[in-house]
């Protein structure tokens, strides 16, 4: 069976993985860049900007295995657009012309429209359940893994159902104090994960929870 | 002037340093040994018990700066004994006749009792806000540094008005869902320090704030 990953997942020091007050003008809220900055010199997001040029680094060890053996991801209404998109008919997603998840991609919203093609990516927007919502996404993937996409709140509702094998979060020393929180009513969710964490010159820490065999 | 020194406080990634329902029988609460499980195989904690055969290792490098340069300590009331000790006065603290700090301690409580000695340690009790706790305590110190040696509540009200000069953090891969938060109104509490990320074989990750210069 494939397997459920979230990759990427950036979190305050507090829990947080986005930022509150997110807007069209602020896609991060009161965030700002600040759960981002480690990824943004990888060169995974070099290559993704069309920069080749970029050396690997810990980081980057990490932040590329989101993109490896993925067919389709799950994303929650609140990642594809600012809150209120799902009044804006042409709204599109934040990404422009090619979005860069050359796959299949289920958008979790209780007002699905019709499916959205950008370059390489198909939008499906569904109202569903994270189990169904997982039925739907395996389809589109084939053999390969589904990526959990985010934002915080959705992964933790796959968690919550304990749908996920792999969960590799970024822990950034910072306190947000306000925003989504990733951990609430996941209470000693160690006790079905092994754990493993790497801290790097970015000051940041890499933790991978990596599901026990069932 | 002497530092203000927080040294190995634990606390999970959702950011609890205690657990609920801490009792005479339940010291730690629903939390257990889970945040302490780093410490207990340390060269420090055997030293403490009488084990010196220990090898250092990497969590004992951060583990033994807590008792380096320190002239007195400051504890909040729920470090000191169970909820409800106030009202026993044979209460002596969970330590015995030989407590490990080997220094004067303040112990901030609503209902100060006169000073108790116990071997190398003499508890001064005392209802004062953090800054006066502080001065009290700076005196008891000398020359040396003080630590504040928690609950994560009483870490909190120093951090909260910009008294700690050093703040040393284990994060343990552990989602602990409720207890003491240490977190709760520091929002970027960060842009006041440098941060630096450690993460040992345990499975931790240690990361030191230092105050920026004022």
């Amino acid at each position: 069976m494939s397997l459920v990953r979230v990759h990427n997942l950036a979190i305050s020091l507090d829990g947080f993985g986005a930022g509150a007050d997110q807007s069209l003008a602020s896609p991060f809220g009161h965030a700002g860049m600040r759960l981002m900055e480690w990824f943004l010199p990888t060169r995974t997001f070099g290559a993704q900007q069309g920069d080749l040029t970029r050396e690997p680094t810990p980081d980057d060890a990490f932040a590329r295995r989101s993109f490896e053996g993925i067919g389709a991801e799950i994303m929650g209404a609140g990642k594809f657009g600012p809150p209120g998109w799902q009044d804006d008919p042409d709204w599109q997603g934040w990404w422009g012309d090619e979005p860069p998840f050359h796959s299949p991609v289920v958008v979790l919203t209780h007002r699905p429209r019709a499916p959205l093609t950008l370059g390489e990516t198909t939008f499906h927007f569904l109202d569903a359940a994270p189990a169904r919502a997982l039925d739907v996404a395996r389809e589109l993937a084939g053999e390969a893994d589904v990526r959990l996409g985010g934002g915080p709140t959705s992964v933790r509702s796959f968690l919550a159902e304990d749908l996920v094998d792999l969960l590799h979060v970024v822990v950034v020393p910072i306190v947000l104090g306000r925003g989504s929180q990733l951990w609430w009513g996941l209470e000693g969710l160690e006790q079905r994960f092994d754990s493993e964490a790497v801290s790097t010159p970015s000051g940041v820490t890499h933790v991978t929870f990596t599901r026990r065999p069932r």
